[in-house]
């Protein structure tokens, strides 16, 4: 999808996000109440669902309805490992996790490897592998166990995956994958077969279990012509067409747009340093005025500024003192210098703990992995 | 390629073989008699050299020149396991191995299983496993010995081979990809993706050896789009252009054209018993008269005639007795029905022979295969 200053496809995210549009265009389904309400039964009061984070689903009905009929479903999602994960990317796996506390599922998730290395032109296999790897520690360190939860590198899993990609790939033509993703001329012939991919561990639950089993991907609302394509192939090979739940972008710190690995002061990756991280918040854009008389005479704009979304985002639990800290903000009773001291202090915490879980994801790693 | 009566591609030969025009639009070098000469000095006096049954290539005249320098080649084809091996299919393997035999080099045998499944919509996964099992059989009945041969299936070596194939897709667009191949927009994002696979034998050796080999492909016309495109990305990635010494097509017993796996009755089949080959080889179409009178009187058309083509292709090693039989023949001197009768008994010689390595091929199998 192009959009003047909008570009949104699964390889590129630009300009401002315009949500409706991306609905309307993509034909997604906004989460109802009584959709929230049920889920709600079985996730509590969650911070992604209850902040309409996660807001947009296909088939989240089928879902919860064959869980009531004792067909469990199983979570699916991943990543490109085509860089150092930063806190947007943790999204999807926070709230899988969640997800699989709330419904005791299996958790399947892939990092396409293949993807990053045939998309970009300036990585090579090694940097792919390498990511893979950094991508994995990142996601165990969140805390999930082996046992339910497996990631797979399309690298390592090609074995099993390009064998099921064929089955999807016979039945998915060029116009039909040109339509979806915008290909052209000059795209190379392997990014045009990649999506036969990632649609694999959406049924491959159903073939090592022998029977149709409902998948739930839990994804970033840019993923979603991927997972269309899987759901108009995926009936005819015998498997129910996947659901999904699909979250907004955390923002970058720079003006408008989805934190991008691409401009890596803006966005903060999992390994930064505290210097990193105290540089580049502090740096960050804001909703705030140039001084402090505007500042405190006419107040900042919460709904613009990239800080005030980590907090929205990640960084305050708490409903009412989140609201304090944007009606504070409004009403100029509290500075931009604060609000960022005050978040880089909170990502420092965040990020010292999970560095450390990171090490420690070192020694596990392989068994989360699944290797031919 | 299309031109009237003559279609040729790699998934479909069909037609009358204008042998000149494919030369010429594929811009192939014959064989000349230098490279003859010089082949011969290493091969002896080899049927198919001598017969012109393989008579065009591309960097052969390398290939020797790096030879003689020390730098050892590795041969590399292959079959599509699409059905049964039938007579027409054993000629490139045969002449791999006199060439491996003249040269003591490496062999590797590439069956595309993942190709036939994507290109034929009525084969499942489990057809093309079940040939390349029945294909390999054939192979290792000529008798190759599993130090320096290794047979390749596609899909049992994929974590190994998508690897390697993402490297050369990433430098392969479509447009070049639609050119060579004639694809279309109802083309499956598999089929596009393939001809990376069928390129990866073709450089995997000087991956493993880590230095550049030259690597020499003995195989029919009809596969020559492939390993021009290979031809044109490996160099791109610090290999050699794959060199290549390309055969004719044994004819089918109907009237012209290749031997065809989609017209059983056509062709014979390594499984055929000799009820089949009696059957198949007496209901041939032949360059004999309609009548015993009118062929004493006028004599036949060896030159038309596929039963001839198999005592010229495989079943009469001797020129002599080979140059009587057409000479007789035109003359009037014999007769269809003594023709066909007496090439119905070298095939079922032939065929009971290999029949029974066929069998013991079950046992080593498996030390053929490369799998990971």
């Amino acid at each position: 999808m192009k959009e003047e200053n909008m570009i949104i496809t699964p390889w590129e995210v630009k300009g401002t996000i315009d949500y409706d549009k991306i609905i309307k265009d993509f034909g997604l389904s906004l989460i109802d109440e009584k959709l929230y309400k049920k889920l709600g039964k079985c996730m509590g009061n969650n911070l992604f669902l209850r902040r309409r984070i996660f807001f947009v689903h296909r088939d989240l009905d089928f879902i919860l309805k064959e869980l009531e009929k004792g067909n469990k479903f199983y979570l699916y999602n991943g990543r490109g490992p085509s860089g150092h994960t930063h806190l947007g990317h943790l999204i999807t796996f926070l709230f899988a996790k969640q997800l699989q506390k709330a419904f005791d599922v299996k958790y399947l998730i892939q990092l396409t490897d293949d993807e990053k290395f045939l998309f970009k032109d300036d990585l090579s296999l090694e940097d792919v592998e390498k990511f893979t790897y950094e991508n994995a520690l990142d996601i165990i360190a969140l805390g999930f166990d082996f046992e339910r939860t497996k990631i797979i590198s399309d690298l390592k899993y090609a074995k099993t995956m390009y064998k099921q990609a064929l089955r999807v790939a016979k039945k998915l033509t060029f116009s039909t994958a040109r339509a979806v993703f915008g290909f052209t001329n000059d795209t190379n012939v392997g990014s045009i077969f990649f999506t036969s991919m990632q649609s694999v561990p959406a049924f491959i639950e159903s073939i090592k279990q022998k029977k149709k089993i409902p998948c739930l991907i839990p994804h970033a609302i840019d993923q979603d012509p991927h997972f269309r394509v899987a759901r108009d192939v995926l009936p005819k090979l015998g498997y129910y067409k996947p659901a999904s739940i699909q979250c907004k972008f955390l923002p970058g710190l720079g003006k408008g747009g989805k934190m991008s690995a691409s401009e890596p002061d803006t966005a903060i990756f999992t390994i930064d340093t505290p210097k990193d991280i105290e540089r580049k918040v502090m740096n960050a854009f804001t909703g705030g005025k140039d001084t402090e008389e505007e500042q405190k005479k006419l107040g900042g704009e919460p709904e613009i500024c990239p800080v005030y979304q980590y907090y929205y985002f990640l960084f305050e639990e708490d409903d009412e003192k989140l609201k304090k800290r944007h009606d504070d903000c409004k009403k100029g009773k509290i500075l931009c210098g604060e609000c960022k001291k005050e978040l880089a202090k909170r990502i420092k915490k965040f990020l010292a703990e999970h560095q450390k879980k990171r090490e420690k994801a070192k020694k596990v790693i392989e068994k989360f992995m699944l290797e031919d």
